[in-house]
Protein backbone atom coordinates (compact mmCIF):
# COMPACT_ATOMS: atom_id res chain seq x y z
CA UNK A 1 0.00 0.00 0.00
CA UNK A 2 1.46 3.62 -1.21
CA UNK A 3 -0.60 6.90 -0.21
CA UNK A 4 -0.05 10.29 2.23
CA UNK A 5 1.56 10.20 5.16
CA UNK A 6 -0.10 13.84 6.75
CA UNK A 7 -1.25 14.32 9.88
CA UNK A 8 -0.50 18.24 10.05
CA UNK A 9 -2.87 20.65 7.74
CA UNK A 10 -0.09 21.88 6.10
CA UNK A 11 0.73 18.48 5.06
CA UNK A 12 -2.64 17.95 3.11
CA UNK A 13 -3.32 18.96 -0.06
CA UNK A 14 -6.17 17.97 -3.22
CA UNK A 15 -5.22 14.93 -4.88
CA UNK A 16 -3.01 13.12 -2.10
CA UNK A 17 -4.59 9.27 -2.40
CA UNK A 18 -4.45 6.43 -0.30
CA UNK A 19 -5.42 2.64 -0.48
CA UNK A 20 -6.72 1.70 3.36
CA UNK A 21 -6.97 -1.84 2.86
CA UNK A 22 -9.12 -4.72 1.96
CA UNK A 23 -12.73 -5.87 3.90
CA UNK A 24 -14.37 -9.20 3.21
CA UNK A 25 -17.65 -9.54 3.68
CA UNK A 26 -18.88 -12.81 4.53
CA UNK A 27 -22.66 -14.36 4.85
CA UNK A 28 -22.40 -14.65 8.88
CA UNK A 29 -21.08 -11.21 9.28
CA UNK A 30 -23.77 -10.00 6.95
CA UNK A 31 -26.49 -11.34 8.62
CA UNK A 32 -24.87 -9.97 12.15
CA UNK A 33 -24.76 -6.52 11.58
CA UNK A 34 -28.18 -6.65 9.79
CA UNK A 35 -29.63 -8.21 13.03
CA UNK A 36 -27.82 -5.56 15.48
CA UNK A 37 -28.57 -2.66 13.34
CA UNK A 38 -30.36 -2.64 10.13
CA UNK A 39 -32.97 -5.05 10.37
CA UNK A 40 -34.76 -5.11 6.69
CA UNK A 41 -35.26 -8.18 4.79
CA UNK A 42 -33.21 -7.67 2.14
CA UNK A 43 -29.92 -7.53 4.26
CA UNK A 44 -31.52 -10.88 6.19
CA UNK A 45 -33.37 -13.43 4.00
CA UNK A 46 -32.73 -14.80 0.62
CA UNK A 47 -36.14 -15.39 -0.36
CA UNK A 48 -37.17 -11.75 0.52
CA UNK A 49 -34.33 -10.27 -1.05
CA UNK A 50 -34.48 -11.96 -4.03
CA UNK A 51 -38.34 -10.23 -4.55
CA UNK A 52 -36.30 -6.73 -3.96
CA UNK A 53 -33.88 -4.44 -6.68
CA UNK A 54 -31.29 -6.05 -4.80
CA UNK A 55 -31.74 -9.12 -6.45
CA UNK A 56 -29.64 -11.46 -3.55
CA UNK A 57 -29.35 -10.36 0.12
CA UNK A 58 -26.48 -7.27 0.56
CA UNK A 59 -24.76 -6.19 3.04
CA UNK A 60 -26.33 -3.18 5.27
CA UNK A 61 -25.19 0.10 3.38
CA UNK A 62 -24.11 1.17 7.58
CA UNK A 63 -22.06 -2.14 7.67
CA UNK A 64 -20.26 -1.06 4.39
CA UNK A 65 -19.43 2.33 5.98
CA UNK A 66 -18.05 1.01 9.32
CA UNK A 67 -16.22 -1.61 7.49
CA UNK A 68 -14.61 1.66 5.19
CA UNK A 69 -14.29 3.77 8.69
CA UNK A 70 -12.06 0.71 10.26
CA UNK A 71 -9.64 1.09 7.61
CA UNK A 72 -9.82 4.28 7.14
CA UNK A 73 -8.77 5.33 11.22
CA UNK A 74 -6.04 2.48 11.00
CA UNK A 75 -4.56 3.78 8.42
CA UNK A 76 -4.51 7.73 9.93
CA UNK A 77 -3.66 6.04 13.51
CA UNK A 78 -0.73 4.07 11.72
CA UNK A 79 0.51 7.48 10.47
CA UNK A 80 0.05 9.19 14.01
CA UNK A 81 1.90 5.61 15.96
CA UNK A 82 5.00 6.30 13.73
CA UNK A 83 5.35 9.87 14.15
CA UNK A 84 5.27 9.04 17.93
CA UNK A 85 7.74 6.21 17.19
CA UNK A 86 9.77 8.65 15.84
CA UNK A 87 9.84 11.11 18.90
CA UNK A 88 7.29 13.77 17.37
CA UNK A 89 4.76 16.10 18.76
CA UNK A 90 1.36 14.90 17.75
CA UNK A 91 -1.37 17.17 16.31
CA UNK A 92 -4.80 17.56 18.47
CA UNK A 93 -7.26 15.53 17.10
CA UNK A 94 -10.42 17.36 16.34
CA UNK A 95 -14.25 16.15 15.56
CA UNK A 96 -15.95 16.21 11.96
CA UNK A 97 -18.34 19.05 10.86
CA UNK A 98 -20.13 16.05 9.22
CA UNK A 99 -20.53 14.06 5.96
CA UNK A 100 -22.48 14.80 2.57
CA UNK A 101 -23.24 12.75 -0.54
CA UNK A 102 -22.97 9.55 1.50
CA UNK A 103 -24.37 6.93 -1.70
CA UNK A 104 -23.75 2.92 -2.26
CA UNK A 105 -24.93 2.89 -5.64
CA UNK A 106 -24.41 -0.83 -5.99
CA UNK A 107 -25.01 -3.70 -3.67
CA UNK A 108 -22.17 -5.29 -1.60
CA UNK A 109 -22.99 -9.28 -1.36
CA UNK A 110 -21.49 -12.20 0.72
CA UNK A 111 -18.36 -13.10 -0.36
CA UNK A 112 -17.41 -9.64 -2.00
CA UNK A 113 -13.89 -8.49 -0.98
CA UNK A 114 -14.07 -4.54 -1.21
CA UNK A 115 -10.79 -2.14 -1.26
CA UNK A 116 -11.31 1.05 0.66
CA UNK A 117 -9.14 4.33 -0.68
CA UNK A 118 -9.39 7.70 0.02
CA UNK A 119 -8.96 10.74 -1.81
CA UNK A 120 -8.19 14.67 -0.37
CA UNK A 121 -10.25 17.02 -2.41
CA UNK A 122 -8.97 20.18 -0.36
CA UNK A 123 -7.34 21.45 2.88
CA UNK A 124 -7.81 25.14 4.14
CA UNK A 125 -7.33 27.05 7.46
CA UNK A 126 -10.57 28.26 9.36
CA UNK A 127 -10.63 31.57 9.78
CA UNK A 128 -12.67 31.19 13.35
CA UNK A 129 -10.49 28.57 14.90
CA UNK A 130 -6.77 29.67 15.36
CA UNK A 131 -4.75 26.34 15.07
CA UNK A 132 -7.07 23.98 12.83
CA UNK A 133 -8.20 23.59 9.52
CA UNK A 134 -10.52 21.84 7.64
CA UNK A 135 -9.94 19.38 5.16
CA UNK A 136 -12.38 17.47 2.57
CA UNK A 137 -12.00 13.75 2.25
CA UNK A 138 -13.58 11.42 -0.32
CA UNK A 139 -14.04 7.77 0.99
CA UNK A 140 -14.56 5.82 -1.51
CA UNK A 141 -15.23 1.53 -1.63
CA UNK A 142 -14.73 -0.77 -4.70
CA UNK A 143 -15.60 -4.20 -5.16
CA UNK A 144 -13.55 -7.26 -7.01
CA UNK A 145 -14.84 -6.06 -10.48
CA UNK A 146 -13.82 -2.66 -10.13
CA UNK A 147 -17.49 -1.40 -9.66
CA UNK A 148 -17.69 1.56 -6.84
CA UNK A 149 -20.02 0.21 -4.18
CA UNK A 150 -19.16 3.14 -1.72
CA UNK A 151 -18.91 6.96 -1.23
CA UNK A 152 -19.16 9.70 0.82
CA UNK A 153 -17.49 13.45 1.37
CA UNK A 154 -16.36 13.76 4.74
CA UNK A 155 -15.30 17.07 6.52
CA UNK A 156 -12.54 16.58 9.16
CA UNK A 157 -11.22 19.50 11.48
CA UNK A 158 -7.11 18.81 11.57
CA UNK A 159 -4.80 20.65 13.78
CA UNK A 160 -2.07 23.36 12.26
CA UNK A 161 1.32 22.50 12.77
CA UNK A 162 2.19 22.94 16.28
CA UNK A 163 -1.15 22.64 17.84
CA UNK A 164 -0.77 19.60 20.01
CA UNK A 165 -3.50 20.41 22.08
CA UNK A 166 -1.48 20.64 25.20
CA UNK B 1 -45.47 5.91 20.63
CA UNK B 2 -47.29 7.43 18.02
CA UNK B 3 -46.17 8.51 14.13
CA UNK B 4 -47.15 8.42 10.71
CA UNK B 5 -48.23 4.52 9.28
CA UNK B 6 -47.37 5.09 5.67
CA UNK B 7 -46.17 2.43 3.30
CA UNK B 8 -47.26 3.81 0.04
CA UNK B 9 -45.63 7.15 -1.59
CA UNK B 10 -49.28 8.87 -1.67
CA UNK B 11 -49.43 8.39 2.46
CA UNK B 12 -46.51 9.96 2.92
CA UNK B 13 -46.07 13.75 3.38
CA UNK B 14 -44.04 16.81 4.69
CA UNK B 15 -44.48 17.25 7.92
CA UNK B 16 -44.83 14.33 9.57
CA UNK B 17 -43.17 12.66 12.36
CA UNK B 18 -42.50 9.54 14.44
CA UNK B 19 -40.81 8.29 17.27
CA UNK B 20 -38.81 5.15 16.54
CA UNK B 21 -37.82 4.05 19.91
CA UNK B 22 -34.59 4.76 22.14
CA UNK B 23 -30.84 2.93 22.96
CA UNK B 24 -29.44 2.98 25.76
CA UNK B 25 -25.44 3.00 24.74
CA UNK B 26 -23.53 0.66 27.24
CA UNK B 27 -19.65 0.92 27.98
CA UNK B 28 -19.62 -2.37 26.63
CA UNK B 29 -21.43 -1.92 23.49
CA UNK B 30 -19.62 1.37 22.81
CA UNK B 31 -15.86 -0.14 23.19
CA UNK B 32 -16.86 -3.57 21.20
CA UNK B 33 -18.09 -1.47 18.20
CA UNK B 34 -15.00 0.92 17.88
CA UNK B 35 -13.00 -2.33 18.18
CA UNK B 36 -14.87 -3.42 15.40
CA UNK B 37 -15.70 -0.65 13.08
CA UNK B 38 -13.40 2.81 14.51
CA UNK B 39 -10.51 1.89 16.22
CA UNK B 40 -9.86 5.88 17.00
CA UNK B 41 -8.46 6.28 20.78
CA UNK B 42 -11.18 8.99 21.71
CA UNK B 43 -13.71 5.72 20.92
CA UNK B 44 -11.10 3.51 22.58
CA UNK B 45 -9.27 4.87 26.04
CA UNK B 46 -10.51 7.00 28.32
CA UNK B 47 -7.03 8.56 29.34
CA UNK B 48 -6.52 9.13 25.49
CA UNK B 49 -10.36 10.63 24.95
CA UNK B 50 -9.54 13.03 27.98
CA UNK B 51 -6.66 14.82 25.49
CA UNK B 52 -9.14 15.79 23.13
CA UNK B 53 -12.50 17.74 22.00
CA UNK B 54 -14.95 14.85 23.36
CA UNK B 55 -13.46 15.20 26.75
CA UNK B 56 -14.15 11.91 27.59
CA UNK B 57 -14.95 7.84 25.88
CA UNK B 58 -17.40 8.15 23.11
CA UNK B 59 -19.28 6.04 20.92
CA UNK B 60 -18.52 6.16 17.14
CA UNK B 61 -20.84 8.05 14.94
CA UNK B 62 -21.34 5.09 12.93
CA UNK B 63 -22.26 3.05 16.12
CA UNK B 64 -25.08 6.08 16.60
CA UNK B 65 -26.59 5.72 12.95
CA UNK B 66 -26.57 2.24 12.90
CA UNK B 67 -28.12 2.18 16.12
CA UNK B 68 -30.70 4.96 14.67
CA UNK B 69 -31.04 2.68 11.67
CA UNK B 70 -32.53 -0.36 13.55
CA UNK B 71 -35.06 1.65 15.36
CA UNK B 72 -36.11 3.19 11.84
CA UNK B 73 -36.41 -0.41 9.72
CA UNK B 74 -37.89 -1.69 12.84
CA UNK B 75 -40.32 1.25 12.62
CA UNK B 76 -41.13 0.95 9.31
CA UNK B 77 -40.92 -2.79 9.12
CA UNK B 78 -43.68 -3.44 11.45
CA UNK B 79 -46.21 -1.05 9.71
CA UNK B 80 -45.81 -3.20 6.65
CA UNK B 81 -46.00 -6.24 8.80
CA UNK B 82 -49.22 -4.78 10.33
CA UNK B 83 -50.82 -4.04 6.88
CA UNK B 84 -49.46 -7.64 5.73
CA UNK B 85 -51.59 -9.19 8.48
CA UNK B 86 -54.44 -7.08 7.61
CA UNK B 87 -54.23 -8.69 4.25
CA UNK B 88 -53.16 -6.03 2.27
CA UNK B 89 -51.09 -6.25 -0.91
CA UNK B 90 -46.88 -4.99 0.07
CA UNK B 91 -45.43 -1.80 -2.14
CA UNK B 92 -42.13 -2.61 -3.67
CA UNK B 93 -38.76 -1.74 -1.79
CA UNK B 94 -37.05 0.27 -3.24
CA UNK B 95 -32.81 1.74 -3.18
CA UNK B 96 -31.72 4.65 -1.35
CA UNK B 97 -29.76 7.55 -3.85
CA UNK B 98 -28.11 8.24 -0.89
CA UNK B 99 -28.14 10.72 2.49
CA UNK B 100 -26.91 14.27 3.02
CA UNK B 101 -25.87 16.27 6.49
CA UNK B 102 -25.03 13.61 8.45
CA UNK B 103 -23.62 15.34 11.01
CA UNK B 104 -22.86 14.53 15.19
CA UNK B 105 -23.30 17.84 16.91
CA UNK B 106 -22.55 16.44 19.95
CA UNK B 107 -20.90 12.93 21.44
CA UNK B 108 -22.68 10.22 22.48
CA UNK B 109 -21.38 8.48 25.87
CA UNK B 110 -21.42 5.49 27.51
CA UNK B 111 -24.44 5.47 29.78
CA UNK B 112 -26.80 7.56 27.16
CA UNK B 113 -29.84 6.66 26.12
CA UNK B 114 -30.84 8.42 22.84
CA UNK B 115 -34.56 9.19 21.40
CA UNK B 116 -34.85 8.29 17.99
CA UNK B 117 -37.13 10.15 15.64
CA UNK B 118 -37.76 11.26 12.01
CA UNK B 119 -39.93 13.97 10.11
CA UNK B 120 -41.23 12.99 6.17
CA UNK B 121 -39.79 16.50 4.56
CA UNK B 122 -40.63 15.65 1.08
CA UNK B 123 -42.52 13.26 -0.99
CA UNK B 124 -42.84 13.23 -5.14
CA UNK B 125 -43.35 11.04 -8.00
CA UNK B 126 -40.27 10.02 -9.84
CA UNK B 127 -40.91 11.34 -13.54
CA UNK B 128 -38.00 9.05 -14.57
CA UNK B 129 -39.80 5.60 -13.15
CA UNK B 130 -43.11 5.13 -13.15
CA UNK B 131 -44.51 3.14 -10.40
CA UNK B 132 -42.16 5.24 -8.07
CA UNK B 133 -41.19 8.35 -6.08
CA UNK B 134 -38.86 9.37 -3.81
CA UNK B 135 -39.56 10.74 0.04
CA UNK B 136 -36.90 12.62 1.90
CA UNK B 137 -36.53 11.58 5.77
CA UNK B 138 -34.89 13.22 8.63
CA UNK B 139 -33.72 11.25 11.41
CA UNK B 140 -32.66 12.85 14.52
CA UNK B 141 -31.14 11.62 17.98
CA UNK B 142 -31.63 13.36 21.37
CA UNK B 143 -30.22 12.64 24.48
CA UNK B 144 -31.21 12.36 28.02
CA UNK B 145 -31.11 16.02 28.46
CA UNK B 146 -33.20 16.85 25.27
CA UNK B 147 -29.89 17.66 23.49
CA UNK B 148 -29.44 16.95 19.52
CA UNK B 149 -26.52 14.27 19.12
CA UNK B 150 -27.15 12.95 15.32
CA UNK B 151 -29.13 14.27 12.30
CA UNK B 152 -29.20 13.38 8.61
CA UNK B 153 -31.41 13.84 5.13
CA UNK B 154 -32.25 10.47 3.92
CA UNK B 155 -33.52 10.19 0.09
CA UNK B 156 -35.56 6.72 -0.11
CA UNK B 157 -37.18 5.21 -3.50
CA UNK B 158 -41.24 4.79 -2.08
CA UNK B 159 -43.65 2.24 -4.09
CA UNK B 160 -46.77 4.32 -5.82
CA UNK B 161 -49.84 2.50 -4.57
CA UNK B 162 -50.26 -0.69 -6.23
CA UNK B 163 -46.71 -1.24 -7.44
CA UNK B 164 -45.97 -4.22 -5.38
CA UNK B 165 -43.13 -5.27 -7.50
CA UNK B 166 -44.48 -8.21 -8.61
Amino acid sequence: MSGYTSIWLEDFEAGQHAVYGEHHFTREAVLDFAHKYDPQPFHLDDEAAARTHFKRLSASGWHTAAACMKLLAAWHFKIRADAEARGEPLPALGPSPGYQNLQWPRPVYPGDTITFSGTITGARKMNSRPGWGLITLKPEGHNQHGEKVFLYDSTVMIACRGNTGT
